[in-house]
């Protein structure tokens, strides 16, 4: 009896300590990820919120974004910032350069090429055995009549990321729409900037906290 | 009392003979005007609707496209394609290369130079006594949830445009805003084209049929 | 006797009133010519190099260049920052930012349009009576191996300005020649900039004065 | 000493076993890869060459290229397109794209991406026990004052390749260097295309022919 009580207290102890070991989340992006993990950041944000609940010692958060990437820059460092790191999820936040540098640069993604990168990360991610979850991208300015020039690239590159989700059966943070739900509404002046960022794309504290506030509701339910 | 009489009918006879010189009108634009003098395009089509009014001896309709055509284009051929015709109303009808080619060749038109060449034009239009109507380029794509990649630029240019009306007190014939709502009411696959165009950008002939009616109203309020 | 020797002296000294008008000089362009009016700027130069000669009073030089200017924008401001000021010659600098914006913003010019408007400037100078220079655009980036990404663009519109010149009659100051042969004797490490420029495109001291003195060399014939 | 010769006799049947069995090499690049196999194409000619010499036996040449590829898009299909074929030698034939995008597309490669990806390709490959040989782009236009709107960038990827190669003591196959200099010697009247190409990119007979021999003279090295 002694003996069986001990065991079922040991097998509890480690159900306990495996519990205990932390979610490993990598947020996987460019520019606006790598300022995720500052003071206020994103990232930095979603992690206070889990402190707020009693979830801190849950989840490791990681930050794996740099800034100028592209969908197929996270193709080429997927491995080494990411799946080595086996991460129990990944948030991918990725598509603002590959519309922006088409006109800054003539560097940008062609859609369809964007979108098999992105499934090609999707394939790898799920092959490891960890949890996609998808965003779209936010905003390139938030002039809210839609006369933002790449609007409708963003759009168009929102809808594919959206059906990459679909097809996936995956889970979809739609920044975008959050985004412009929160410019229609709070935008009355049709400002080009200082909504929810700072320079049209990089997030203020605001966005920051939008960011991390709707991420956090997806991360919640892996 | 016969002088009088006699006075009074040659003041008529003249009146009647100015009246009757048909007022010279110039459409002013790219290869959209270009093909707007075809058959079924939408000069020949304003003015077989004029014709339908007992208006078609009202009226010389004059077509001034050339393809490619972007606002410094006009500018350039302003005096020999326009001016020195002596037109009495002018449409410039001009937008959609300024915005496409900036991906197609990396050779649009940045907005302050859209701006100050449009201007250009109305100043010397308005200085040679003629009237200008001004017309938003309609579409470059006819997806109606605004994920056509230039949806935000022509919005942007569009609104640069009725800006320009505005401010110099001209009529507009908004070709963007009545594409839009009509794409938004009859494109329920959410169709690239077909719908008002063959291609994305050029008419069909309910494309130009629009055109014709939207603008013949203006026409007639010159 | 006397009355004939007055008239002579009173002709001689009205041609020598003549004569001593100084003449007119515009050099017209881009942001290298705004800075050309700076101290050490290539129009300020010229002036020295002039004063030095003991030529100071015979020539007014102006500059008329704006940044960001490309040929059209030449045309648009012609009238007002040229013509109206009744010069008796022109220098016409420009090119750089026609095949720079391509890719900088998607707003160059195409090669064909570039000619036409080039053409237009040098008709209207002429038409006014002046003397018209032609000048080949520099550089952007200063390394000799022919690999600076624009180089085959600039050689480009380098050769159709050089076309203009001989189709036209006038004389070329071919910039680019000068300065592809100095970076090829001067540049042993291949460097980007530094040399005959600042940042690549901008003048520096000894780029200002070589532009000073091959115009000299031009101005001094006309 | 009967057992001594059959023991000898056995290893010299081995060694022509081994020595039969044909070396797999896999031209890996973009559409001028694509028609490489075509009849005329570069790849058949090259088949034809060893041929001639009686080493048709001896290696197995497969194409592996598709159109529009850039050099991501070769990282993205390298495990499938050519690790799992095992090859002995692998021929990396890229560039063009990445430059030429920029302009009609506005979806080009930057060059230090370029570079990285490039890399990958190259350390992947070896890691596979599989030879590497570097091509550089041939060319984008003919004409050899240096004219060519993509000259410059050309020689800039074409640079980074050869730089490429030094550093991982790599073979290179010069296309770019070979083209200039027959363009160079046989295009007199500064032709944009039909020398080496058919439309400024693709190769004619005599381009293909060009290529194979410069390819086939590495191949026999190996």
């Amino acid at each position: 009896m002694r003996k069986t009580i001990f065991a079922l207290l040991t097998v509890l102890a480690l159900a306990s300590f495996v519990a205990d070991k932390p979610k490993k989340v990598i947020f996987f992006g460019d520019s606006i990820t790598q300022a995720g993990v500052k003071p206020n950041g994103y990232i930095t944000r979603i992690g206070e919120l889990l402190t707020g609940k009693n979830l801190g010692s849950k989840y490791e958060l990681i930050g794996a974004g740099i800034g100028g990437n592209k969908v197929y820059d996270l193709y080429l460092r997927l491995e080494s910032d990411v799946l080595e790191k086996k991460p129990d999820a990944v948030f991918i936040y990725v598509g603002v350069n590959d519309v922006w540098h088409k006109t800054t640069s003539g560097t940008g993604t062609d859609p369809d090429k964007f979108v098999r990168f992105y499934q090609a990360l999707i394939d790898k991610i799920k092959a490891s055995g960890a949890k996609v979850v998808l965003c779209t991208p936010a905003v390139i300015g938030e002039k809210n009549d839609f006369s933002n020039p790449q609007d409708g690239d963003m759009n168009h590159y929102s809808n594919l990321i959206r059906k990459l989700a679909e097809k996936n059966s995956l889970p979809l943070v739609d920044l975008r729409k959050a985004f412009l739900a929160y410019d229609l509404a709070n935008n009355p002046s049709n400002k080009d900037s200082g909504v929810l960022t700072t320079d049209r794309v990089h997030l203020n504290d605001l966005g920051n906290n939008t960011v991390a506030e709707l991420m956090l509701a997806e991360l919640l339910k892996l």
